[in-house]
């Protein structure tokens, strides 16, 4: 959860878990999350995934030339057909240009104490 | 989960719960997906929450002025309001314009049935 700069690219996945296979799962987004963090012009990402098992992985990036070099990374491509083999019932991918960002925090939590209480205009 | 056509806006809510009034912050946001619904320019949200309380909703817009309408929508600068002081500890937004979609499902899977197994790029 930060800002990025506008122009940056925000890639958005939604996806339907099956109910299978949870463990392999889990240690196979762990490391396709630490993979894409070591990727070129990775700036970060958020994700949650709900009890039903509906997640959403935001990644972010410097460009559309670093998001699709990470689309076509060969370890990512074979994660994901094991995704559609196994884990995913359905899954959606929007890759969109971020054109605003804005951030709040309720002020002197930690290392978001230094931003203040209003939405900050970014890009 | 469904495709957007390019040109489209996504709006990307990252959110940090508190860990305090549970079921008000249940009902205000169900008023708020209803509303959004009904507002001109609506394409649709995906919404997970994890256990954590790390959440995220992503709202799709035709275009710039409609996500922009629903910002300054009095109901809900209200709830923002009522959300900042009570529900959440930090949130971050990314306005974001969507450049292309894909979608892919297991087949044979009720309404999804028809999407077929490859990635289909939308716009």
């Amino acid at each position: 959860m930060k800002l990025h700069p506008a122009d940056s690219i925000a890639v958005i996945f939604c996806a339907q878990r099956t109910d299978m296979d949870h463990e392999a799962y889990a240690a196979a987004a762990a490391v396709m999350s630490n993979l894409a963090a070591e990727q070129t012009g990775y700036l970060g990402q958020d994700s949650s995934r709900s009890e039903d098992g509906l997640g959403i992985t935001v990644s972010y990036w410097k460009d559309d030339a670093a998001a699709k070099a990470w689309r076509d990374h060969p370890v990512h491509s074979a994660i994901r057909e094991q995704g559609r083999g196994k884990w995913y019932e359905s899954y959606t991918l929007h890759v969109a240009r971020i054109e605003r960002s804005y951030a709040w925090a309720k002020s002197g939590i930690g290392e978001k104490s230094g931003i203040e209480e209003n939405s900050m205009p970014y890009g």
